[in-house]
């Protein structure tokens, strides 16, 4: 053979897809999870609700004090003054929990907590700071009108009003309503299952002793971990072989564990997926393989039976930039979560950024002095990615960003300095 | 007595102290933990290293390929053209894992894969794209000089360098720089413990039946997701009872049970924590009570023992506000994270705003067609805000912001629509 693809394992990329070409192939396979399961509430923060909650009570449940003082009819108090107080007789105490053993008539008052039940015939209350109490006797210096300083029944929630919705996402405050409504458990959206697979025969698990010729697994972790931040459960798979059959077997057997996605990662090198590919074809489809962007070109999307699968390139740069670009965006749609929006600052550059031609160039920059520097080393660095606040896009049509020229960072995350 | 305070219970806060030197108050009094735990690499992901982590070992560990090709002499490759190839003899053939058997010699070379070690005697990589192949024949029709598509031996980490310091936040890329390390475990600092107590005689779980004059808890719930979201580990207390006795058994068994910050909140509506400010005096001091906000004035800041406690008002809103804007930063500073930097967004006043003179406020407000529109409903309302986007800040010595004005809205996570 001289057909230039040389021998076995070595066939070179000959087209790329552009960037957001493979953006939208990926985000239209993602089928948001239909699957549900029930949590607790101090477990729902953070999760998708799957089903509308209508409240099936007021909240509150009654009329309350908004204020400590004295539970009183409105009218007794017009005209009251500080020379010419309403004089009222105090005929009980309700304390939060409690409910008043009798009911207010005209001249009564009945002291009250923040919180507890308006007492029946009372239409206001009186703040303690405008009265004053001698034995049963209370003054009230100042003049109520009907419905002050009470907390008026459903005011909050009233029953039968549509509370929240299929696919809204429980921040805590929608956890605390609810919590108000006396539900201990709602069904949310099941987390995506994302099945990672570390292939590469020169691939050991950390912790392992390593032989001449092997490195250590690192796109397992850190896809991990970035699968975790969004709202998916990673599902972690024994390194396998760089052989047909043990990935064949690997993936039938993670199909079979029930997952949303597969993500092929290469160990910290392999770079063109070919066994990866040859699995896709054979089982399944391929999409597309190779990506006009830097890092992250060898890449590859298809499906193997409904299971979507992503084949990541093996440097572990390449292959988190990829994750951010193109798995977090499949994930969150397939969790039912809102889009990931990074947080930005516009700096100047502190040095001329020359992107390759013709590729969409994700150049990862660390913030210093309030300017954005370089912080990319070599291809399959991991350490100048951890060492990265953010990262600067470069189109495809910019070839070179000037020192000086203001560039967008999107931040990382709260590490960031910027 | 006729002091104007009234009877049990009654205690109106008559000093508020400015939300500035609140904050500053909480912050100090805000120790970083430094207890330590060990977790292995898949819950490495968010915590904070305890320990400076010095490479070990270089990464790679071998000088490797870097493109899928030929092992060559660079020298023998010299001149090479496609109308005069060089024509070299391939030996053998090193796959990912595997180091080559012989060493290379002149005119000769091993067919390598990306990320296998480079053979003894070869000091470059020919690009399966620049040759090809007839039987052992292999011819390279471009040159290669020394060290071309060859990743250093240590190129990523080299051993003995400084690779993390204490303190960082383990990000996927780091936990990426620790796994590529060989480390399959760390050393992180503890999550703080925060002991939550919901009191009110009126206080009901959900799930439970409500009697009369009963409201379910909701500040538990809120500042626990609150407090999961950053970095902390909730402790909930079951309700506790509104009396000195209930609540003075309930803080010594929750400083027993190990607690970083004990938060008391009152059920959705006890104003003026007058309970928890005598067990912080009998236990303890107080260091604030009462501050100038909006919402969240009844708040109260000391110690019982070594042990800060927080007092938030019973509104579920003033308590869920007081928990992003004092338990929040309070709380990152003691786990040694990073401080939160909310996202905002600056659109018009969809309506005038008028502030509580002398007043620091908080304005939750929705986003609705580009424009900010208050949400805030009552006080003690907790539906408004799990629909509000955000809040607008309006500070001490402005009362009005009118239509159309410009106002910088914080936004509360993901879910909002900004």
């Amino acid at each position: 053979m001289s057909d230039g693809s040389g021998g076995s394992g070595m066939r070179p990329i000959r087209q790329t897809i552009p960037f957001a070409d493979a953006l939208r192939i990926v985000r239209e396979a993602a089928r948001p999870l239909d699957r549900t399961v029930q949590v607790t509430l101090p477990d729902a923060a953070g999760r998708v609700l799957a089903a509308d909650l209508v409240a099936e009570r007021d909240v509150p449940p009654f009329d309350r004090a908004a204020m400590d003082g004295y539970a009183v009819v409105a009218s007794d108090t017009f005209g009251a003054g500080r020379q010419d107080p309403a004089r009222l007789r105090c005929i009980e105490s309700v304390h939060t929990g409690m409910v008043a053993a009798r009911r207010l008539g005209a001249g009564e008052c009945i002291q009250i907590a923040t919180g507890a039940p308006l007492p029946d015939g009372a239409d206001a209350v009186v703040m303690v700071e405008e009265t004053a109490r001698d034995g049963a006797e209370v003054r009230v210096f100042a003049p109520v009108h009907p419905r002050q300083h009470v907390g008026r029944r459903a005011a909050d929630i009233a029953a039968g009003q549509s509370l929240l919705h299929a696919g809204d996402l429980l921040t805590p405050s929608r956890v605390g309503s609810i919590a108000a409504l006396g539900i201990a458990e709602v069904t949310v959206y099941d987390r995506p299952r994302v099945g990672l697979v570390s292939t590469g025969n020169e691939i050991v698990e950390p912790g392992q002793p390593l032989a001449p010729g092997q490195i250590y697994d690192i796109n397992r972790f850190t896809l991990g971990a970035v699968v975790a931040e969004h709202g998916g459960v990673p599902v972690p798979y024994p390194i396998t072989a760089d052989s047909l059959p043990a990935l064949g077997a690997a993936v039938d057997d993670i199909i079979a564990r029930g997952a949303d996605i597969l993500v092929f990662s290469g160990g910290s090198s392999v770079g063109e997926r070919d066994l990866t590919l040859d699995v896709m074809r054979r089982k399944g489809a391929v999409a597309f393989h190779g990506i006009a962007v830097k890092p992250g070109k060898p890449t590859a999307f298809g499906h193997i039976g409904q299971t979507p699968v992503l084949g990541m390139p093996g440097y572990p740069t390449s292959c988190l930039s990829n994750a951010y670009l193109l798995l977090v965006p499949f994930l969150r749609l397939v969790a039912r979560l809102p889009p990931h929006r990074m947080r930005t600052v516009t700096v100047p550059a502190a040095h001329r950024f020359v992107s390759a031609p013709g590729r969409h160039q994700f150049y990862t920059v660390r913030i210093v002095d309030g300017t954005a520097v370089g912080a990319f080393k070599a291809s399959g660095d991991i350490t100048s990615m951890s060492q990265a606040d953010g990262y600067v896009e470069i189109p495809l049509r910019t070839d070179v960003i000037e020192e000086g020229e203001p560039v967008e960072v999107a931040l990382f995350g709260p590490g960031a300095r910027a």
